[in-house]
C-alpha cells in the first residue's frame, strides 16, 4: 500500500515507537500514581518525561500544566466545554476548524446560548482576513477565539500570532488545535496561547490513544469527565489544584511511553523540510494533470497535504479507484471539516480528494499516485 | 515483583494479547471507518468483531449498540450525563459505587440538582438489604439506579438481577458497573440492564485505552463529548441515529484488537473457579495472622479481591513495607470508593490493604504475601 491518508494518522511510526508500545505493554502497563509500589511509580515517571517534553516543545514555562487526554477531541470538549461560558458570550473560530472544535461550540450555542462566528477569510486566497478579524473583534468583542494551527483540508497555515495578538486586546481566551502542526512547525513563546490542545498520533508520529493540552497559563477549568484520580478519594469533587483534576481514570502509560519515544524524534526542522520538499514535489507534478484543480494555500503558508478534485469525477469515487486499482490510500470527502467547502465550492465533487504526506513518505509515492491519477484522467 | 494489585488493572494479560497490539501498531493502526481504503476498512473490521464479542459476553441482543470509549470512566460519564435528568429526579447508587459513578452523580446534584441516594446495607453483613431497598423505591421511586457488579475495595458480589427487578418497576432506567466483574461473572439475561459499563483492562485482561458501554436498549443520549465522526461531516450536530453519535475523535484500534484476542480467552467458568480457589486460599491464609483484620462478605458473594487492615498500621505503610522489603505490589488506600468506607470503618487506617487477584496469580504469591505480612504482625 502507498499510504497517503498522513493527516488522518501517520503511518508508520518509527521502529522504536513500535518497540516502546510493546516494551510498555510487557513491562508498564500499571496504573500510574494509585499504587504504592515500584511499578506504579515507574509509570508515573514515563508520564511526567513524556509531559515535560510536551511542555518543551509548546515553548510552555515550567509552571504550566500539561493534561494528558485519550485524543485531542476529549481535550478540546474538557477545555471549551471547561470554559465557564455565558449566555451572549461571542467565541470565533477559523472556517478551518475542525469537527473537534466546530461542533463543540455548536453544542454551546445550543445549551449555554453563546454565539459562535466564524473569522473572514480572503475571497481570492482563502487566507485569514486579518484586518477584517481586527474590525470584527473591536465591534463584537471576544470571549474565546479558537484556531487550528494547520488546516487539516488544504494544509494552510495560519497567522497564529497576529490573530491571538488582536485577540488579547481584549482579553479574549485563545485555543490552537495543533493536531496537523505540533512537531513540524515550531510554536513560538509569544503567541500569546492559553491552550494549545494536540493529538498524539498525527504529526507527531506516537500511537493512537494519547492527545492532550498545554494549559499554558493554567486557568481554572469546569468539570467535563469526572470520575476516580488515585487521590483524596473521599471527596466527591475533583481535585481543585493540579493535573489531576482533568485526568480521570486509568492514564494510558503505554500509549504514554509511545509518545514519548517519538517526542525525542520530533526533529521540527527536519521533518519541515523533508515534507516541504515533498509537497513541492506533488504540488509540481499535480499541475501538470489535466482536469485536477487543487485547493492551494500561498506557498509559503502550506505545509502536509494538498486537496484537490477531478473534474468529472465524486471525489470517492477517485479514492475508491486509487484504492482498488493501485492500492493507494487517499483520504475524501469533508474531512470532518464542516465549514470551509463553501469556500473551496466543492461540494459537487462532494468533497475533495486529499493526500496527506509524512516525513516516511518518499518521492516514489508520489510518481505512483500521480501515474495513476494520469491514467484516470486520460 | 509479586503483583497483587490486579483490581486496578490486571498484570501480565497473555502472549496473545501483547502480540496482538504489537502487530495491530505495525498494522492496523489506520483510521477506522474514515478512509475510503482497504487498511481502514480492516480497521473498521477488527472494531466489529470486537463489538461483537462484547454483544455476546453481556448477553444482549444483535441490535444492542456497543460503544467503545477510551475507558470506563469515559463511558460511565456518557451515560450517566447523558441520561436527560431534570431538577428533583431521584437516583440510587450502591454505597460501593467507585468515583466513575459517585462524582459522576455528584457532579449532576450540584449542576441540575439531582437527588442521589444510597442503597441500604444489612450492618453485620454489609449485603444490600433488599427488603429495605424495595421500600425506599416505594417511597422514592428512581428515575435511575447506579450499581456496580463487584466491589473493588471487598469483592462482594452485588444481587444485580434482584436489585434492577426491584427499579424496573418504577421503570427506572439501571445502570451496571462491571469494571471488576465482566469476563469474570456471567450477565443473565434477564437481569434488566440498560447500560452496562466495562474496563477493557481489568477483569477481561485486555489492554489500556479501551472500554465502552452496551446500550441495551439503544436509549437516545443526550451528546457528552463530541466531534468528528467521519461521517455527515457538515452537520454540525452528532448523528442521531448509530454508535458514532457516541465515538467522536479517532477509534483506539490497536486497544481494540488487543480486547479483541483477550476476549476470546475470557473463559468465565474457568477464570472464575481459578480466581474463587486462590481467594479461598489468601482468605484461609490471612484469617491465621494475628492482627489482621478482613473486611469480608458472604462468601458465596466474594470474588477477586481482599481488602484487610493491620491492627496498629497505616494501610499505606503496610503497602510500602511490602513493596520496599519484599517487592510485593498491593494497592493501599480508599480505591477511589467514596462512601462503603463509612460502613468499613477503616478511616483511622486511612483505607485498606487491597490485595487483588488474577487468574494468573499462584498459591507462591499468597504465601509470599502471608509469610511478609506474618512477620510484619509477629
Amino acid at each position: 500500500m502507498i499510504y497517503l491518508d498522513n493527516a488522518a494518522t501517520t503511518y508508520p511510526k518509527s521502529e522504536n515507537v513500535y518497540r516502546a508500545l510493546d516494551e510498555a505493554n510487557r513491562e508498564n502497563a500499571f496504573n500510574s500514581g494509585r499504587g504504592s509500589y515500584k511499578a506504579a511509580r515507574e509509570a508515573t515517571a514515563i508520564i511526567d518525561d513524556a509531559k515535560n517534553k510536551l511542555r518543551k516543545l509548546a515553548n510552555a514555562s515550567d509552571n504550566s500544566d500539561v493534561i494528558l487526554t485519550p485524543s485531542i477531541t476529549v481535550a478540546m470538549n474538557q477545555i471549551l466545554q471547561g470554559l465557564d461560558f455565558h449566555r451572549g458570550d461571542i467565541v470565533y473560530m477559523s472556517p478551518y476548524e475542525h469537527n473537534a472544535v466546530a461542533r463543540v461550540l455548536h453544542l454551546l450555542e445550543k445549551r449555554i446560548g453563546i454565539i459562535v462566528k466564524e473569522l473572514p477569510l480572503l475571497p481570492d486566497t482563502l487566507e485569514i482576513d486579518l484586518e477584517t478579524t481586527k474590525y470584527l473583534f473591536a465591534k463584537d468583542k471576544p470571549i474565546c477565539v479558537c484556531c487550528t494551527h494547520v488546516s487539516n483540508v488544504t494544509g494552510y497555515i495560519l497567522p497564529i500570532k497576529e490573530i491571538f495578538e488582536s485577540a488579547k486586546r481584549y482579553n479574549s481566551y485563545t485555543v490552537l488545535d495543533t493536531a496537523q502542526s505540533f512537531g513540524l512547525i515550531e510554536i513560538e513563546k509569544d503567541w500569546k496561547i492559553d491552550f494549545l490542545a494536540f493529538a498524539g498520533h498525527k504529526t507527531l508520529y506516537g500511537p493512537l490513544g494519547v492527545g492532550g493540552f498545554i494549559n499554558y497559563h493554567n486557568h481554572m477549568l469546569q468539570e467535563v469527565i469526572v470520575g476516580g484520580t488515585g487521590s483524596d478519594s473521599l471527596n466527591l469533587d475533583m481535585p481543585i489544584i493540579g493535573t489531576s483534576r482533568y485526568e480521570a481514570s486509568s492514564a494510558n502509560v503505554v500509549a504514554v511511553k509511545g509518545l514519548s519515544v517519538a517526542l525525542e524524534e520530533a526533529l521540527l526542522k527536519e521533518s519541515y523540510e523533508t515534507e516541504k520538499e515533498l509537497l513541492k514535489y506533488l504540488v509540481d507534478k499535480l499541475q501538470e494533470i489535466d482536469n485536477i484543480r487543487m485547493f492551494l494555500p500561498p506557498e509559503d503558508k502550506h505545509i502536509g497535504m494538498v486537496s484537490f478534485v477531478v473534474e468529472g469525477y465524486k471525489s470517492e469515487d477517485v479514492g475508491m479507484i486509487l484504492d482498488e486499482d493501485y492500492d493507494i490510500a487517499v483520504r475524501t470527502g469533508y474531512h470532518c471539516a464542516p465549514n470551509i467547502h463553501k469556500w473551496l465550492k466543492d461540494e459537487e465533487y462532494l468533497g475533495t480528494v486529499r493526500v496527506g504526506l509524512s516525513k516516511f513518505n518518499s518521492r516514489k509515492d508520489i510518481d505512483l499516485l500521480c501515474d495513476a491519477l494520469e491514467m484516470l484522467c486520460s
